[in-house]
């Protein structure tokens, strides 16, 4: 059955909602992560929708976490700056001045914008970045992409202490070094991290995909479940491929940290976080 | 649009959750005391689906009060026990031998099995009379009744211990005179009586009723708001008649003593609970 | 000396008090279980007693907690409603209908009214089942018995709610299934049970003897104290026998699982519970 | 009936600990001052039952405070440093070397010792003065007794974070100016504003005499219980004379600042305190 | 004398510490409100110094609040986007492009600078925005700024939150309308309520000039302490004049709003914040 | 450079303050014990600038925890008194009535007056005893020395207590053993005692010489640092001699039971506190 809510009838939504309590049940005050991205943060629906998701989540008792990137909106900025951007084995090459751009487009305004969004559908955010509190430091990642970082140690408590004073924590992936200088972190790599080393009960990464597929353009092929140990297996047989192979490594990474259950969500479904962890079937991947 | 929540798909699911937001975040951390009784009472199916109801709301992170009476099930024991009932104007005539199975049938049965099909639900209840932590303290209501019972007191402690616990309170609405004897008291007075003293948000009464109508015998004569101030005129349009009067009363007596938001649910109606306190139109009447 | 207190020059009176002192220091901010049964039930004079020792004990600050049984009152009720009453070893064979009327009285009737007691006594309590808060998990002994059942869990939390709180539990040993079927407890392996996942400092188990005799016949033969592992040769010898060696198993078993000091106490004696935790000799038997 | 403890059966013991319940239910967190001086400081066996009393009171939940002085001792140590004393109106005339003694015995012999005491008879005790923590400021009596201070302000916040951390407070009167000059204050005075300021439930003050007596030599003639309006009758008649004028003087005061119920006890009867507040009669005069 | 502080002998820094003893004890656990601008946010020693003496300020146990603007940085990067900076009546027009780079420059990029300087000397900072937690909410100014907006409520929970998790929260002077529209604020006026919302001991606004001074040219005219009272003359005087009247009516206005004490800082001076609170004299002008 | 700083001008004052932040940093939270004795604790000037440095330790946020003995004041009174001091191998020989005089001189006279001095700085200070809280149990030395103890357990909870609820803790080593006797007790051992039990991050021992030296007649000899490995070569090579060695094995004991930094400082130098915890040189000698 498919259809429209505003012609349902009330029994009809009493009932979905009845139909929702085992799955609220089982994440009341657990820590839930979602990595935000893709078309998910494109779409002004799909934002609204996906910010919608977020403040349900908070309301019915889940910790939810909110870790986000901005690839599309740092683009946009630098251009119009004229500053060229450059990138080598798909990681932008940062210097000082581009750095700057970034922290300032992922911590002021799609960090703020994301917050703003969340108080307009009724939740309660506060807007972090890896510096504040401390939060991520990191050391450079290699000489060739300048100010990218490699994380070398996540302090949660200033995500805790937000999470416990009623907020839901909106986090940009930037870092800094041991002498204060400011790097860019990779975002599924921050946010697989973070969800670790919160022990968080479920990590859900948005991507542009329905999920893992054995045929990549046939969604009937999705893989529903996929245990961590035959990932290198599945990138073997060449089902695991290209810009998949990191965020699945990120993925591992998160539960083999402690997370209990990792999901590939798609981004473009709307209400596809609800729907991943309030229905039986789901609709993506979930990684074990 | 009418259909049955299992053939429906996930999106329409998300948006009915979705659409649920605004009134889940009016009534959270508020206190909701909700009078049980009727048929609701009875029918096994409705039984159930209001047990669903209140663990959803207490998920939700609202500090539901379940407050119930049992007049069919006393009425049976002491017929099994064969011990005459007896009325005067609508209230059982109660001698010590009836208190004692009143009591037990109350407080021991219709209570306990609530907090049982409660927490099958997946809720945490504890189940309380007005006996426990002095609860409620009475005098005798008058000569001709016997141990029939006129609130003096509330204290409201023994509650909120038990909501701040983390339990929903299931009570069952006998109390104590200063000197020990157990009374019978009415449940729709006490169940008023304790919203007031909570302060609660919303006292929603359960009856068979569909709500106060013009013509009781037409639905569509519904009433869906009424002032307080409106309350004689009705009484004396014969609109308010009958067994409605006292439920009336009480509604009026709440609102009276703090409560912000009363209303009359049809308990006929699965989910009636829900409807009434997650949707717009509601569909009982609500006493301002 | 023996006497009447009201006759007693008030300085001897201070004395005793002062006397009390390093048992009271000895106990307080412990935890102490009573399984409370037997005459001490019946007899108004001695229910009284019992209720104001418990009230006492609360008072000076130790964690009591009381734990009853209500063979009595359950058959008198089943006579009343004209329903046989079946033992088979021992034990009630419980039908679907019984068990309802087993519920009723232990948690409506029994329950309450030692609540209402130890309220007029000056205390403050709370009456709790096993159902409440799912305290007690169980499954069915056998297919004998029916809705017998024995323990597979004990969840404590309720319990220690309450006493946080400040109140006297009181509890009927009636349990749940997974499914929420109800079942009958013996209430001296409910009691103990609970000490133990309680870790209490004391056990104390009334009967209707003066405790573990040599000749049982003779009140000066009595065992002051016995060690758990002397237990097997005392039946064996036939010191033990008939209905007090389940008893004593149950104390042997709360000893196993962590309580400090078991005892069994004698009912008929006024303030026995005083004088066993409060005096230097004692009056029963304990177990070590 | 009189007779010795150790003689008594164990069932009268445990009446008289009953018969001590309601009154233990009075104070329960309550705070109870009690002055103490005069023989009841100078005879050992008296000392230790006041010590007992004061334990068995914290240990049945009351927030005692003990506030001393210490005439006898502060003599006694002047005369060996060959100090010489002086009195002007019956206050000390306190020069700064005699105000040095006064601190020395009082905070560091008198306090010190009562703490001890406590502590063996298994108390738990803090030693403080009225400098610790600023808890008394004064100012000059006069220019003729030198170091004799009349109290400014109280700061209870010492004593009532030494009884939040479970200890007995027990409280030496000195006190110092705004400067830093040490005072010594008569300690009636201190402890009735001390236990004004507490909103004490109770002060009792421990004299030689038996209570406010009609006739001083008839102990018969003795006044149970008298109105602070009617004081200023009782001294123009001659009652209340001499060296009680200043104490009943301090009584009244603490009634006029809150304290509900002040009692003069004979600090000569063993166990008085115990006596005054656990038994229906009582045995001094009580101010209401 | 003058010199410097490594030639300094460490008994001399030791007599500093200790006289700054009452000026700490003065600000211990009282919220102390800083309005960071001017030169002193451009000149990089004279930032390093502010920094400084916020994290001492912090480390004493003062909760001190920084807020503040970014004039210089927004046009700056406007200029690098090719985006017209227009000015009227001394306030940015900003449309709706020109606020998007006011809101990423000032919470994006000043803001976690500030964050980052303050952590980088031993603070733990916190950055936030008038978005987060909907901290400041406001209306549109008028119809020809476009989105500057003029504050209708401060929710200072998200301050206090970060306060008492021990951050020094550094706050970027941005704000949401009903709608979630993003407004600029005047940094001075969102300070200058922040204070009296958060009922500050002190409010500190560090600007260009050394203080209010009868002779803007003459820093030996400065006048140390102004009444609020004496303003309007000051103003009629020409006393006051140009820019400064709008500074001096917020530091009015804070007053008014019940913050005890007022300052106007020069911010040229280094760890004038310091010399301003930690010292007799101070340096700028106070208001009362 | 040298000088007074009231001619020092205000910028120099504050970058000393700024100078101070790394070390303030690093004892905020901490647990500091400093021995106070020697000529610190005998000229006013001294006592007084000791008294400024602990009020400001404890206002910078360090829990410092003051320990006194008190030698030339005991004797002081009991020549006053006429009882004759002996001492055997350093020790006073103390019987019982000299104890007496020992535990009134410490326990009020001496720990009193700092008390004072600490609150006439603007600190807040308990005076406390080894007898309060049971903090110190002894047994006795030996047969020759009469009441001087030798530790056998220390119950920090007292000190812990007073340092939660905001005072600094001024103790007088003198202790009970287990029947209530008073003993006096070394004071540098009781100190590191209890520096050891606090797990405390400093222990400053005030002594009268300016660390350990290799040639005790010239200061530049001075050993900044000690390994507690190399105490017997330094005694052996006569290095650490005759009332030093004690002393030093204090601090020995005091880093074995955890303490992490332990410095012997010159009382005879204004500040030494100060100069030895906030500057880098420090002025001592310290123990690793």
């Amino acid at each position: 059955m498919e259809g429209n809510v505003m012609e349902m009838d009330n029994a009809l939504r009493a009932q979905v909602l009845i139909h929702a309590l085992p799955f609220i049940r089982k994440y009341t005050d657990k820590v839930v992560v979602v990595k935000y991205g893709g078309n998910a943060m494109i779409n002004e629906e799909l934002k609204k929708a996906v910010m919608s998701d977020v403040v349900l989540l908070s309301l019915v008792g889940i910790r939810v976490v909110l870790v986000h990137g901005g690839g599309p909106e740092i683009s946009d900025t630098l251009k119009k700056m004229q500053i060229p951007s450059r990138f080598e084995g798909g990681l932008r090459v940062t210097d000082r001045e581009t750095m700057g751009v970034v922290q300032m487009v992922l911590a002021g305004k799609v960090n703020k914008d994301l917050v703003n969004l969340l108080q307009c559908q009724g939740g309660r955010a506060m807007g972090l970045s890896g510096i504040d509190g401390r939060m991520i430091t990191v050391r450079r990642l290699d000489e060739v992409h300048g100010y990218v970082g490699e994380i070398t140690r996540v302090d949660t408590s200033v995500i805790t202490d937000a999470l416990d004073a009623g907020y839901i924590p909106v986090i940009s992936t930037v870092g800094c070094d041991e002498e204060g200088n400011v790097y860019n972190i990779n975002a599924d790599t921050a946010a697989a991290r973070i969800a670790g080393c919160l022990k968080a009960e479920s990590f859900l990464s948005m991507t542009d995909i329905c999920g893992l597929m054995r045929d990549p353009s046939d969604p009937s092929t999705l893989i529903p479940q996929v245990y961590v140990s035959d990932i290198p297996q599945l990138i073997a047989d060449g089902i695991i491929t290209g810009g998949m192979i990191p965020k699945i490594e990120c993925c591992q990474e998160a539960i083999r940290r402690g997370v209990k259950r990792v999901f590939i969500v798609d981004g473009r479904v709307p209400h596809s976080l609800l729907i991943e962890l309030f229905t039986d079937e789901g609709i993506g991947t979930m990684f074990l």
